[in-house]
């Protein structure tokens, strides 16, 4: 069996599925209005590590995922559901109520209510499923493939961080005590939904396309691509590469980490030639072009064009 | 920590949660009709073993537990997410596939639509999130809260086959090929949700109150008493027993399955006498009356009335 987004791409195939495949679904609500909902599914020892975190930051994290996929549609959330499955050691070690209480100060910032979920007992590992419902002004969430060839490909924010703080706990160098003092461990465990960024950019239709990078950069600007049946060519030298990487890590570390680090949950869009000037200036850095030449992703570094191949996380 | 019902109802209050808490969380939708959510996480080893099943089995129980919980809303389900975590041996195996055909071909008899979710990998284990979306109309939709005092108990269906079948399966006595031959296997692999009941019962408010039976009769007769603030009085001979029992299983035995069973998926519901002459005639067995007495629920066996204590699944 091939990889997941092949996977996903058969289901979709088989069964005639029109609604998977973006950061949310996109539903009929009302008149005015479409509903959003999105589903992050967190592995203990897969997608976490209990030794690397903390029980209110995993709470935060679990929620944060969500309201970043949210974002990506240009949404705003409302509504949040939390499946969790509980080894019984977690049960019995008052990590609940902590994680909890993480999710809930996050959800409280955004007018987000926690409607329901599940609990279930698991053998050895704690599972967590995040849903979030949200809504968006009817017709006019972002989707992955709204970019056409010469739209302007912009990230929001600095990438590479949350890669970076990733790399501190593997190698022990950092724990999770630094989550709140250290800028590469803060945007690895207590990532920030670009919520309000994510509005902005889908009013007066600015952002033809847009994801979040939970992938990677080079990944998911392969997934836009690929949804728009387009290319791109991005400029190595205007990646916005978090400056406190170049604390613990040497600058091509630090470039290969903004490319394929994935959880930063800054946005990845495309912008329209003719909307460039309704851009208001902000944390915006622009990176390339998208191009006619489909599935083909090049970067332009040191003076050489090279393909940029997914590098990416992905789960198989 | 105490059991996983109590946690429920702490985190309800600590956060003043007022949706959490019934089969499925009910929002506004349009001016006409609420949205009903519901999620349910099932854990490979904890709720359902691998070898005591079938890929398209699991695929449609999947799915038939969470058409369960619209059904007891009254509601009409439209829309499904699968959060899946899957360990590699699993990906590699075919197995998904044919989870998704069993689930598929459940969506398809009820017109709901797969529209998103999320696939991670898993160490060792698999874990399902299933989330269904569903309508009612506005302000219609059944809880558990609105059982009075001289309402009238009824179930839809036999009760305990599906806990039958579990033993069986337990025992050794019969694996999954027999799901479609063997009456209480099919009740426990392949549960059918009683979702046009629902929606007949919830029509008129005939039914008061309702919830699903998956934890079993008397631990969902107990929710059903809490979240009204009642008691309940229930008669032995009434409960609608699985025939099929009877083949495999002596009479005491039977009565406890079909009181402490889980998973039946039947619906468990009370009626405003004034309303019993709406009943059409149908599936529906009377059990019993609700009481003043709050929390108290007793049972009336071998000409004597007896207290009945929650006997069914929980996690914790």
């Amino acid at each position: 069996m091939g990889g997941e987004f092949d996977f996903i791409h058969n289901i979709k195939t088989k069964y005639g599925l029109t609604k998977v495949g973006d950061d949310c679904a996109v539903l009929p609500k009302d008149a005015e209005t479409d509903l959003l909902i999105t589903a992050d599914l967190l592995v203990e020892d897969v997608d976490f590590r209990l030794e690397w975190t903390m029980p209110e930051l995993l709470g935060h994290k679990a929620l944060a995922v969500s309201l970043s996929d949210i974002a990506a549609m240009g949404g705003e959330p409302e509504s949040g559901l939390l499946s969790i499955g509980v080894p019984e050691k977690i049960w019995n070690s008052g990590f609940l109520p902590r994680f909890y209480d993480g999710w809930y100060t996050l959800a409280k910032r955004f007018g987000v209510e926690l409607v329901g979920g599940d609990v279930s007992r698991t053998p050895d590992r704690l599972v967590i499923d995040s849903i979030v419902l949200g809504t968006v002004e009817k017709g006019s969430a972002v989707f992955r493939t709204g970019a056409s060839p010469g739209d302007v490909i912009f990230v929001t924010g600095k990438l590479g961080g949350a890669a970076g703080g990733l790399r501190l706990l593997e190698s022990g160098r950092a724990d999770a005590s630094g989550a709140e003092s250290n800028g590469l461990l803060r945007r690895q465990l207590k990532p920030e939904p670009k919520v309000l960024l994510g509005r902005l950019l889908r009013e007066d239709g600015l952002a033809s396309s847009m994801i979040d990078i939970s992938d990677g950069l080079s990944s998911d600007l392969r997934h836009i691509c690929e949804a728009s049946l387009v290319g791109a060519r991005i400029d190595a030298s205007c990646i916005p590469v978090e400056v406190d990487l170049a604390d613990n890590f040497d600058h091509g570390t630090a470039l290969e980490l903004s490319l394929n680090g994935g959880e930063d949950f800054e946005l990845l869009f495309t912008v329209p030639r003719e909307k460039l000037s309704l851009l208001r200036n902000g944390e915006f850095s622009e990176i390339g072009v998208v191009t006619e030449n489909a599935g083909n992703i090049e970067l332009f570094l040191d003076g050489k064009l090279i393909e940029l191949p997914a590098g990416g996380y992905r789960h198989f």
